[in-house]
């Protein structure tokens, strides 16, 4: 990036010089439940040896979703992670050959069963400790087409919310119920017009 | 949240009427490694029991931080789980009988080698598959007070970015570089003066 400045003592680098490269050596499952650990040996900058534990899963979509009257279509569900209800956009993994563009509007319509013709990439996000990709959309326009169809185990309910609603609930420090924060300012400002056009997924 | 409507036919419940409730019957440690992974058995709503695996880790804090120059103070770092290069904010584990103030100053310290007297708590998040509750901060004017003493097996090159820069990097769907996306709108929102003032941690 232009304009920033390395704190060569850290690296043992200076700009321009080749940066220090870490050497994978083996990787591992070592947990495989519903969710799979995955332990990645490395070698260091430093020589030294060590290992990971990775958390691998199938990559996922995150669609921040507008009805067309302008609304956002959320999602409420209890969370076995936290053990409480969380607000969030419609969510979900990529199927085995599936494009990021086809899971979001499949994740859209089986959970929400609103539909659009609308889908904007917004940008993808990496994780330190996983290996999963997850995939930002917007879906403009969104009409309403069958009841939604959540997978067995899911308990959803959908909520439709005013805009300004939605912004102030992101804003609001005090407020944890909403977990997409990203999603959500990634959306917002796409509509404000601030954003790059993105490009394909 | 005020001014939604709920979708009654996917949670059989009406507006206002009690929802129905996910049961935990137990939880085990079924990994323990560099991770955690914690299997929660509950009674779902509709009466069948499901497991489901969780990441259990401590909480952590991230701290968007920026020069008394107004500059970020952003951290270049390999990471394991996407096996390439990421720019995140300084980021880390609570430590046991820290608050999560103390451990933003801390790890500040600690990855850039800055410190800051204004430290703002701008939200808490959870996610549904984790047990992890991320703190995000904003820590203004911060000066540099020392060399970083980043962790064995952390390596680290701290870069510090004008804020245009910034924005343009975080607002280009075709950068997926930068990863801490909601500390960094949630910041930026901050200083613009648009978010309703936050409480404590």
């Amino acid at each position: 990036m232009a304009g920033c400045c390395n704190f060569s003592h850290l690296f043992r680098t200076k700009p321009g010089e080749p940066r220090p490269m870490w050497k994978k050596l083996s990787e591992r499952i070592a947990y495989k439940g519903w969710r799979q650990i995955k332990v990645k040996q490395f070698e260091l900058p430093d020589g030294k040896i060590a290992e990971f534990d990775i958390l691998s899963s199938r990559s996922f979509v995150t669609v921040a979703a507008f009805t067309t009257g302008g609304e956002l279509i959320l999602i409420r569900q209890y969370r076995p992670g936290p053990e409480r209800e969380l607000l969030s956009f419609c969510e979900g993994a990529i199927d085995p050959g599936e494009t990021p563009v086809q899971s979001a509007h499949r994740e859209l319509l089986e959970e929400t069963g609103y539909a659009t013709e609308e889908l904007i990439f917004l940008k993808k996000r990496y994780s330190a400790y996983t290996d999963q990709e997850q995939f930002f959309f917007l879906a403009l326009n969104c009409r309403y087409q069958q009841a939604p169809e959540p997978d067995a185990g899911e308990f959803l309910s959908v909520e439709l919310s005013p805009e300004s609603h939605f912004r102030a609930m992101l804003r609001d420090a005090d407020n944890d119920l909403f977990n997409n924060i990203d999603a959500a300012y990634l959306a917002l400002d796409f509509i404000s017009g601030r954003t790059t056009p993105p490009s394909k997924p």
